[in-house]
């Protein structure tokens, strides 16, 4: 299967101008012939958009997300997207696979970092989130949370063949050793895929290390964005190509349980 | 405090030349101001010795243990050596901690990898084996054990401050993206130090990947021997130069249990 990612110059605040953005990527993801295009965290509001983020929030049978549903309808391609999503009184930093079905499948982010995050959002209970496309078992977490190992073993303990992860990296010295270093060990401790799909440039609270990437079962990245621009990158996405490294490495068959 | 590592070319088989390397080892790291030698998996056997590693495999207070005893009281200074332990009809692959104290510490490897180690030896029940020295906690994992990053998440929720692993870790594509990659990561996502100390060389079964390193609580490495012949290596283990990666990225603290 083909994933397309999109590292996104989100424009803060500006829902429309977002949609529009992904809309065009859909478009050119679905006719290079990807069935996936992922997009990084909070692309719908923008990341780094503060107190906007509290009031343009909506549910997940909302406007926003009923406008992607449109976009992954009209280009027959799947579409993961991070949004801010209101429930009741709680605001949750999500990420939505949208597909030919009706409903969205959510993932609410259990692990925030630091006090902005914690100051707009609600913490969930680490659960698995894991929709099938194409064959594939996909899991999905959001940026901090593929930071714990256990988030992302939990889901390949539940049989999925790659984490897709919307992110929302700022550059630095740690977002540099988890670029370079800790998605490819992700992948490769639990031999599956790892997409790590990042914002590009800046906005107006943070400065993105780009640096989006897919990893594979070995520890190969398939994608290397190495620098802050927008880019719409590919990946052929097939485990066979890696059964060596699995039948190697069988971390979830040897684990022996504490 | 100062440790010193040595990556070591066991002779396999013989017990009384792998002692008199380790001995060696001790007289010039004590020189050096270290307070700890740390040295490969099984390196009193040798690693690949097959057999003769059922045939010379001793109880912890056997001949092999009181040998490093006196090793590191002559020469004030404290050694982690891994050593086949005969515990009746049972073989562990294990490593001791070895102090002035009369009462060595134990670890035995819970994770054993392929079929010659599961032909050799009886796997245990993953435990925490913690010894303190000059205000240091320290655990002990061995080879296979640190690429599962349940057992170090455990000595790290255990308050560790290093982890040490003797190793054998061998030549190609997954040592080398072990060695690259994956210790740095167990450092960086538990803001510990890990010592990984590997086999020089060849023995008659196994040709070995060096690439013996020390991994700071950043994911830095402070030592990283990029070859496979035999070094003694030192690194000054100092929490305080990391305080600012320990601040940035609390992963103890913000581990949200599933």
């Amino acid at each position: 299967m083909k994933f397309a990612a999109l590292q996104m110059q989100s424009v803060p605040g500006n829902v429309q101008a977002n949609l529009a953005r992904i809309e065009h990527a859909a478009i050119e993801a679905a006719k290079s012939g990807a069935e996936l295009l992922i997009t990084p965290e909070l692309c719908i509001t923008g990341y780094g958009a503060g107190d906007a983020i509290t009031t343009l929030a909506e549910p997940a049978n909302g406007n926003q997300i009923r406008a992607l549903q449109s976009i992954s309808r009209t280009n027959g391609i799947a579409i993961i997207a991070g949004f801010a999503e209101r429930d009741g009184a709680d605001v949750y930093n999500s990420a939505a696979f949208i597909n030919s079905e009706n409903k969205p499948s959510i993932y609410r982010k259990s692990h925030l970092y630091g006090d902005y995050e914690r100051s707009l959002f609600k913490p969930a209970k680490p659960v698995n989130c894991i929709v099938e496309l194409g064959g594939l078992k996909l899991g999905m977490l959001i940026c901090y949370d593929v930071e714990f190992p256990e988030n992302v073993r939990r889901l390949a303990l539940g049989g999925v063949n790659a984490v897709l992860v919307p992110t929302a990296l700022p550059a630095g010295p740690s977002g540099t050793f988890i670029a370079n270093h800790m998605i490819q060990v992700r992948a490769f401790e639990n031999q599956i895929f790892i997409a790590y799909i990042n914002h590009a440039g800046a906005d107006d609270r943070f400065t993105f290390a780009g640096k989006s990437r897919i990893a594979a079962p070995d520890g190969s990245l398939i994608v290397a964005c190495e620098d802050t621009a927008e880019h719409l990158m590919f990946a052929d996405i097939d485990l066979a190509t890696f059964a060596a490294s699995i039948g190697d490495n069988p971390y979830l068959k040897d684990l022996n349980p504490a």
